[in-house]
């Protein structure tokens, strides 16, 4: 079967997803649980095999980490199926509603998207969490995992396609794309696909962004800063630094460059310099941080680098403004904190600084799908339309407008005989 | 200055503008209305040089029509703005507030997107609109009118946008392009320009949505169905597709696609037939249509035209499900009716069709942002992301994510030390 065929199905599939009630989604997702618990043996023997191979080819030891799916990994993902299982359908919400006139009443109501298409990472427990989140918010989902995990991949997307189908949703639900020919491919159905959310490295991401008509949701840079204003406790300043750089260092939310207000540097600088040095991070700085602490030169390709590593670039500004501005140009809109006791200055950063996340007072590393509350994500996103941030259900989702009427005609109103009245409406749409 | 300097400025007023207080938004737009009714006689000089020019160059009546700005028009613009200045504010609302743990409070808050490129029609009248909706929700303008009415969209641009600078909103705020050189250099700088709304022909629209990586806000085609089931009211079935066909033909809501129930055909075509070819409306159809009334005949390339003319295609169909799948096959996800006097019917309808607009015993021509009582419209959008249908206000902003802590960090988490209470908080954000 052509790709463009499995994709007429999906898209068949999809209206009917689209309508799926809550129950019926639940239901799958409980079944969907079961089976994989059922299956532990043949999944951790399936992920053995993608583990050897992976080491016979010299894969990198942080990889092989992520690979790895054991029962510890199971336990978790079925744990997340049981949570989302929890959370409220984001489908079939009232977003708005209004009488037109008497007896025409428009309502705005969510919906899924319909056709997602997800490439992600070498982690077997992402596809879980995406096909999972996928089918509660009622989108028909295309997944292409990292081919590190292929034999994991598929057996986990057989069961999980399968365990839905029983319990009720339409098939053809989900499809698991398995060569880099069938994504490229994909990149040009975009009468088929609706959405694609890559996840991976800047380039790849680039790549999709550059070559697919169809609209992308992610990011491609995690380019995260702090911000040390003028009024900063020096206590919390540090904690939060050493956090935002070292807590976690090979991900988006990591903190890549460290700005200190000048009259804040000569203060918190020292100390910084201490503590990261003690946990190896390596530091470079500008002028103004070098006559303080002694560390390399930061050049200008510093200020536009993730290092997605222990390293961190330092710059001493002069005012709010200029730290406001440096992140308006060289970040990637991504997540940005601001450390000060002054709060005038901290709702200033937070309505200037152009960016999906911007944080007073915390660590850049809460910018997270689980932290924030809404049970996974399928990732960031760094664009300025659909959703921004984290993206759980609710970012699954649009609306469509659903307008009831008793025979109303638009002459009626052109002719200036009947006029619209425009009032709002609490009610919940409901055919009754 | 080139356009990608004109376009660094307005990425710097769009941060500021971001922050604008709703007061001084509300105060520029009634400087607007000032302004525009006191330059009332030049206004209609320019234009009357435009439509000079415009009947030299053999332009069509209908477009002349729409080209004509004059003191009634003018008049309906300056009502527009003042009850665009008494909508609600979009900006700095709170979608959703939860307390992440004690004193670390995450806000969902709604925000501008940026900068918004908008290429519309020959009508200087959208001008006032597009310029005006896009000042309300904070975001910056580049606007390209139809270049018949080049003088008059010149005039009014410096009027609003001098206006609005002088109630107090960033200078380069907005900016008109002039050239078609202009447009093709924009398309392509996607650093700057968050989203374009581009109005116009079919071709157009897909020839934008080629041309750029930026994300692309609208509609090529508006192929919007009637389907009239078979319980459907005779009178009313008449009255809704005459409606929704003749009451303006030109415009993307009205009818192309009439299907009807075979049960119903019968008994509403021969009266259809009567009406419809009264008011000079030319019908084609399908062989089971033909055996009822005498129409020519529908080719598979019917079925895939807007006309936006005096024309129908008509099909009978033997179920609702062939109903739905006609209209998902060959609509374009804009505006769809009903007319049903069975309610699970109706249900399954709005539920199946996979449209921005699904209507019940009503017209397609209601499918707009003034009748649907957002003020006015940018545009009606067939995309599955952000915003679907009219676009107003609301459509117009996205959202970011405010966190406030007490310096918190993540590997007080990651340690098991803390753990996340995610409750959900009633209060609007509000730094104190």
């Amino acid at each position: 079967m052509s790709l463009e065929q499995v994709l007429v199905n999906i898209k068949q599939a999809a209206v009917r997803l689209a309508a799926a009630e809550t129950e019926v989604k639940n239901r799958a997702l409980q079944r969907i649980a079961d089976r994989l618990l059922e299956a532990e043996e043949a999944i951790i023997r399936a992920n053995e095999a993608d583990l050897r191979r992976s080491r016979e080819e010299n894969l990198a030891a942080p990889l092989l980490k992520r690979l790895k799916f054991d029962a510890a990994k199971l336990a978790e993902v079925v744990s997340g199926i049981k949570s989302l299982i929890g959370l409220e359908d984001p489908v079939g919400k009232t977003l708005l509603a209004t009488e037109l006139d008497a007896g025409l009443e428009l309502y705005r109501v969510t919906c899924p998207i319909g056709v997602i298409g997800v490439i992600f990472e070498s982690r077997p427990d992402a596809l879980v969490q995406i096909a999972t989140l996928c089918l509660k918010s009622g989108n028909c989902v295309l997944l292409k995992g990292g081919s590190e995990a292929r034999e994991t991949n598929r057996l986990l997307s057989e069961i999980i396609i399968s365990a839905a189908v029983e319990a009720g949703i339409p098939e053809n639900w989900a499809y698991l794309l398995e060569s880099r020919e069938e994504v490229g491919a994909m990149l040009k159905l975009d009468n088929y696909i609706d959405l694609i959310i890559p996840r991976g490295s800047n380039e790849f991401v680039r790549y999709i962004m550059e070559h697919s008509n169809i609209p992308v949701l992610g990011h491609a840079d995690g380019i995260c800063h702090c911000y040390l204003d003028a009024s900063c406790d020096t206590e919390m300043a540090v904690k939060i630094v050493v956090d935002a750089k070292t807590q976690y260092v090979a991900v988006c939310n990591a903190t890549e460059t460290l700005l200190v207000h000048e009259a804040a540097a000569p203060r918190v600088l020292p100390t910084l310099y201490r503590e990261l040095t003690a946990k190896n991070v390596e530091l470079v700085g500008c002028p103004r941080t070098r006559a303080i602490i002694p560390v390399a030169a930061a050049s200008e390709e510093d200020w536009q680098t993730e290092y997605l590593d222990y390293k961190l670039a330092i710059k001493v500004v002069s005012t709010l403004e200029e730290a406001i501005d440096h992140i308006n140009t060289y970040g990637s809109g991504h997540t940005d904190s601001i450390v000060t006791a002054d709060k005038e200055n901290a709702a200033r950063f937070l309505d200037y600084v152009d960016s999906g996340n911007v944080f007073w007072n915390c660590s850049t590393r809460f910018s997270d799908g689980f932290r924030y509350g809404f049970g996974a994500e399928v990732g960031i996103s760094t664009n300025k339309i659909h959703s921004r941030g984290p993206v759980g259900l609710d970012g699954l989702v649009i609306y469509k407008y659903k307008l009831v009427g008793g025979g109303h005609i638009v002459a009626d109103y052109a002719g200036g005989g009947r006029s619209f009245t425009h009032k709002k409406l609490t009610k919940a749409f409901d055919i009754g």
